[in-house]
């Protein structure tokens, strides 16, 4: 039997990326009068995102802060007080949306819920990332959430050193294999791959191979149940 | 014996109100040709900063995007998009500035750390507070480092709690009365204030009398050593 299941949040249980996207999008119309090209446009904020996240981590006002730095690189100092104040609030409008839960994530957490103990471990602002599971009300089906900065190997090691589990009773579940799936597997553990078809960039790179020990992948979260009980049954038997 | 010593960081241990301050003055300059007074924009980013709390939470992200919201409307969208850029400039200048440890923190977490076991327990933005405590170089006299979204009755419960301390042998100290004092003492733990000259208005609220059990205020963290010391023995004796 697993001790743990530990699954992800973002784009795991509910939407996440797709609010990224949706104000990137707008982001683009904003700006397209001041650049020749929308791809340009973009590109460039991402490339500002990824370099800001040494100094500012992950999160919403993080991704706000790169959007205003980047409006005012492409528009060469020339867009204007309110189209800045219009990006803030694109940034506003993500922190304080309904979260969309996957239709099937409540029933499944329910099952896995009467069986095994979760954990939530997701990466991000702590702050930003606590009001949004408090806003879902998913969080009673939760023995531990675990707001990391970062989901290395080293990252998991602490985690399950903290709460005494052995990898090889530790299942985990998430929609990145750079940062749910490989670092688990390295370590031992076994891990449950369910892409999600609009992941950022960042996480699809992979740079190492992917070991066959241990590793799942399913279509849906709602298919987890069954193969929990798959894997416990051959763990026991 | 105490169990566990906790301090404050923040201007308890080093310099941080003051960054604040200094980025609040070179705000203030940069609007001050879009407003009649200079006390006007102050005030008004202090309102901006206190609504956004509940939406961004504490740290200097949350600052640098409430200093952006006031800059458009206090020059009612006539700021540029180069003093957007200054402005976001003040906030990345705070994310990465040397922290000016007091000159006596060092050594009296050394001689502390002899004795007892320490915690460090600060508010804030987990990324932002974790990479600053790492630049101090002070982590290492710490047990436990915990960085916690609000410092009420509640967050020291549970603290206390998570690490098996009963009130009676837990010392807090820190700067703001009600942050790191008032809460303490409700729950039956001793407090020492250092009180700070720079500290910021929100934190000076007092709406509670102050209890006199196991209250001690002192000038400089420098005495700290020889009150615990002399607290001990009177535990003990």
């Amino acid at each position: 039997m697993f001790e743990f299941i530990a699954l992800d949040a973002d784009d795991t249980l509910w939407d996440n990326e797709i609010y990224y996207t949706q104000s990137k999008e707008a982001f683009v119309r904003l700006l397209s009068p001041y650049a020749r090209e929308e791809g340009a446009i973009k590109r460039r904020l991402d490339e500002i995102e990824e370099g800001n996240v040494a100094i500012y981590g992950y999160g919403i006002k993080s991704f706000t802060l790169s959007m205003l730095e980047a409006a005012v690189e492409i528009s060469q100092g020339a867009i204007s007080g309110r189209e800045m104040e219009a990006i803030i609030e694109l940034g506003r409008e993500m922190l304080t949306t309904r979260v969309r839960v996957f239709p099937w994530t409540e029933d499944t957490l329910a099952t896995l819920a009467k069986d095994w103990q979760l954990m939530l471990i997701t990466k991000g602002d702590v702050f930003e990332q606590s009001k949004k599971i408090e806003r879902t009300g998913l969080l009673k089906y939760f023995r531990y959430v675990e707001i990391v900065g970062d989901k290395t190997t080293s990252t998991y090691r602490t985690l399950l050193e903290r709460h005494h589990i052995s990898p090889k009773r530790f299942l985990m579940v998430g929609n990145s294999l750079r940062s749910d799936i490989l670092p688990v597997l390295e370590l031992g553990g076994q891990a449950v791959y369910i892409p999600y078809t609009d992941t950022w960039e960042h996480e699809h790179r992979l740079d190492r191979e992917l070991p066959k020990d241990g590793y799942y992948e399913l279509e849906n979260l709602a298919q987890l149940p069954e193969l929990a009980r798959r894997l416990s049954r051959k763990m026991t038997g």
